[in-house]
């Protein structure tokens, strides 16, 4: 990444509508500005330390890096303690409260960035809200990575209990009565069919994508500088409510990071092959879900900057694959929706 | 509906008395005016769209359809999971959970039109806040079927399980050791009276009122932005204090509508039957709980706009049923509250 | 209470100190002053009917009086519903989430007259933030009226569930297999001596005053809109930690209002003589802890309007036992604080 | 103390860069200026009086005591109900909630000296944000007595249940079926080796510090007044997902001073010994891991105040031990800093 593209590019997305999370500051202008504009401007002695450059360009990578990571911190390790416990340690409420928590710290922590912590979020959100493009591949790798980052950290913190429930330290299993696999990644429930498992996962991320966009929506009632607390809402009703049949997995970081992270370990092959070789299903079906929940929401509610609010519903866009008029970030498209 | 009619509407409806859950914003009044503002003057390009138009018109039916789908799909959601999971994946207090976020997410959702979700709240609104009344059956309406769909959807999205947990894909049953019609709407305790449902109904729905309207009262304490995080509280406690008897419906839309669905997915004439056709028990003490609870809370605490704020309670009223005394939209009505 | 006396007391208690629980609101000025200011000058027509003279008037008992009737309605409910159903409608944490929302919610109806809900509050406000003296048997009578009322709704409401559980109509126990006063009011656990029984009350109270007066101090953190939702963490945390022993009742008018209606309804003489005559435990040692937590507070970390911050930590008073120095509202006392 | 050397110290503190856990009030200016301006210039009265003079210069002594006891009464109180109940006033999720209303509350208390609460938290600040070094042991000290007194007043109210749950007055068990030490402070899980209990203390302190720095950034989204309850989140997901194998002490005053009141109780030289001379872990580790956990947030996302947004990544000061370079307080180093 040299220097000046870096540069155009917050430049532009500072000019683009704002990113759904971050308008959850809108009442404290404060704060949502500062970061910002202390990007753009940085106190002088700042602009002296190669570090600080550094970090001011990489800021998005850092900031998904890092939230992901908690996200998996929490996340996989409450999991982690309830399984390898034996159920004495939590049940199954604990963990709907540990992934609420997991992303409320995770979205606090990447607050510069967004707290996006998911691809499928990104994705909606460029489809949507006028994120660059350019940024989703550099989000998707960075919370691909945080997620691998943080299931390393809760088994390198988990060994000995890995250990002693499995029943030895070389023993890791995916099914049966002492299986492990489930601390890192989600496994269907045994009576699901194919179809039902997409469906699960796509319906799940469509009622997280359509909550979240309401969330932000400063037009609506709006979650304001209560955004991260009801995200922790949303999350646990979405555990208790729809995490049984595939557990709710809705973060291609989420769930296949960790789940690389398992098969490294050595829990062999299986961790891909498991419920007829379900693990591409948390891959595609949150994207898919998350641009049809936040299609609902913009056709139905949405006032605001949205392509769904610009003449044929934003379907002429579909006729016209210029760039011109997908980039969010190209001067024309700009100039358009000023 | 024509077009002239709704613009009217919309303009006597910023005349009139607020909302209560509109209020529920009124520290942040760029939020509460914004939407309204919008709508009566939207930008020019979507003036011109001919979609934005038609959604400005029905706003307050696609937002309670959709606040009370939301409402559903988390809350026959958690029920589902519990219910099938055989109590593993959940128990009573996860119902509290789901229930209590439900109605957070829903309200959140359905912010523009108020969030009410509730024919019997807006029922209280007409009554005592100057809630147009012709707005009633949209907002029932709408409600009904936003209900029918949520439930349809956590049908689809549970469907195997159902059949695991029933033993067979057409076995549907609403008693018995493997009924789960209670997944959809609520049935009654085996040692309850009808006199008891009904006072169980009934109270529930007064405290729901009366709490309701003690949270959106500007001159009270108020919940302001907490609004929808105290509606948790409101329903988490109501279900953990009043919610065994009879399932804590205290809403048409919630009961009658999942239970039609019910009906046309198999369940039989028994979901009618159940309880000594106990069915239309939450369809009427709803109303009069919700009207007696909004009296109660006028009558002893509330000093803004309201009936019981006028000569003889507003009991003047019913020796008057003048469509200028009555309508909360009569030009001469808004003169007299001004 | 003639008419001349209320209004100068209204006079009076905006000129002395605020009350805690009404600083809560200071971040939202609007809110705060609104209700006192309507009161001192309502609006024209308002003056002119007959019942908002009179509830203007009442305010504090009618606003006290229906706070703790919220308070427990949601509070007895959630322990009958526990109770009765056997443990499978709620569990004990059920019961502290109850009482914690019941708390909270009972402030928000309760607010105009500052949210008391307990003797023992007002008791300490009098004390050590100016609440006048003259309020405290109005507010007394109110809240026991309040909960008395309340007891009597929730055994209305699960009267059918009170027989199935006993084993018959007219069976009502204090101790044995089936014991239902538990729902009521607080008894001791087996194994306390009187004097545990005592300090168990005693700390409870302490820390939930100390506590309070913290979470109230505009000069600390302080909860501001919050305060509500702390209570309700308060009351969680108290019931968690300190529930045990004697059930927290930390409230005269909680616990004694509740006996009563459980004595009235033929539970017969032993709700009296439970426990080695423990009934008049609750009466007293929140008294002397809500004083001694208040105490604790104000000498240690307040810096605002107190008799502690006077000379001689205010034990001056003591030797001086006349109105111009005790009275909360005497003209003089007032001049000395300003 | 001397009076002159705490005045200085004052208005030193007043220059350096604000305490993280202050910033959680930055949008309420008047709260968080309001006490120090009282500090420096209290009212003409409070002058002449002697206790608040000695009350103004012991304000973080008094501040941290009393904080740290409300930490350890919520704390220990709910591991006594829940260990010396059986497990019938509360489970393992009730720990959870105990120890988050614990941190909550004693924030809150001790908010005017910036709720450390404990002395890692301290020693982080002193490392990242400029808190006087001067100030560490005067913390450290009123937080491990806080801690102390805390742990003392619940043996205090609990000490008939420890005699009926152990079997005998005079019994203390650390190990056992009966055994009581838990209530007071932690042991290891059996499987754990030494390098298991100490990385797991050290990854639980990491992430606490990291957290409490992400949420106190301004630059962030920041938690703002929501600080105390997003404390009570953090707090509750430690316990849940790193709680297990070493019972997150994460705190030598929360560990060690109830553990040295369990010593003086009775209970033997096995509170040392335990888990292989265990005591010492969480006394050591939590410094580390909050030194670490902040390093980890400065670098990559903090862009304020602090040592490694210096040339060289702060790591000059180790090559240049002089006062003007570590000293938080000294007049250099201030003028540095402006």
């Amino acid at each position: 990444m040299s220097h000046s593209e870096e540069t155009s590019e917050f430049s532009i997305d500072k000019a683009a509508a704002p990113l759904p999370l971050r308008n959850s500051n809108m009442g404290q202008s404060s704060l949502d500005d500062a970061p910002r504009m202390e990007l753009l401007s940085p106190p002088l002695e700042e602009e002296q330390l190669a570090w600080s450059k550094i970090r001011s360009y990489c800021q998005d990578f850092f900031s998904e890096f890092l939230g992901t990571m908690t996200l998996i911190l929490f996340g996989d390790g409450v999991v982690a303690q309830v399984v390898l416990s034996g159920g004495t340690k939590g049940d199954y409420q604990s963990i709907s409260w540990g992934w609420g928590i997991a992303v409320m710290l995770g979205v606090y922590v990447g607050g510069k960035s967004g707290g996006h912590l998911n691809p499928a979020v990104t994705f909606a959100n460029c489809l949507y809200r006028g994120h660059p493009w350019r940024k989703l591949p550099v989000y998707a790798l960075a919370q691909l990575l945080g997620a691998m980052t943080g299931a390393a950290i809760v088994y390198a913190n988990y060994k000995s209990a890995f250990d002693a429930f499995e029943g030895g330290a070389g023993i890791r299993t995916v099914t049966g009565p002492t299986a492990t696999a489930g601390v890192f990644c989600t496994y269907p429930a045994a009576f699901m069919t194919r179809t039902g498992m997409f469906f699960s996962e796509f319906i799940a991320s469509s009622i997280l994508m359509f909550c979240i966009f309401a969330l932000a929506d400063p037009n609506n009632i709006g979650a304001g500088n209560l955004m991260p607390l009801c995200l922790f809402f949303l999350i646990f009703g979405i555990g208790a409510c729809f995490g049984w049949e595939t557990g709710y997995a809705i973060n291609l970081a989420r769930d296949f990071g960790p789940r690389l992270v398992s098969f490294m370990i050595g829990y062999g092959h299986e961790v891909w092959s498991a419920g007829g070789y379900y693990f591409w299903i948390p891959m595609v079906a949150p994207f898919c879900g998350c641009a049809f929940g936040g299609f609902l929401y913009d056709v139905f509610i949405f006032t605001g900057n949205s392509p769904i609010n610009t003449p044929m519903l934003g379907l002429q866009r579909l006729m016209r694959p210029r760039k011109s008029v997908w980039s969010n970030t190209h001067p024309a498209a700009i100039e358009n929706k000023v």
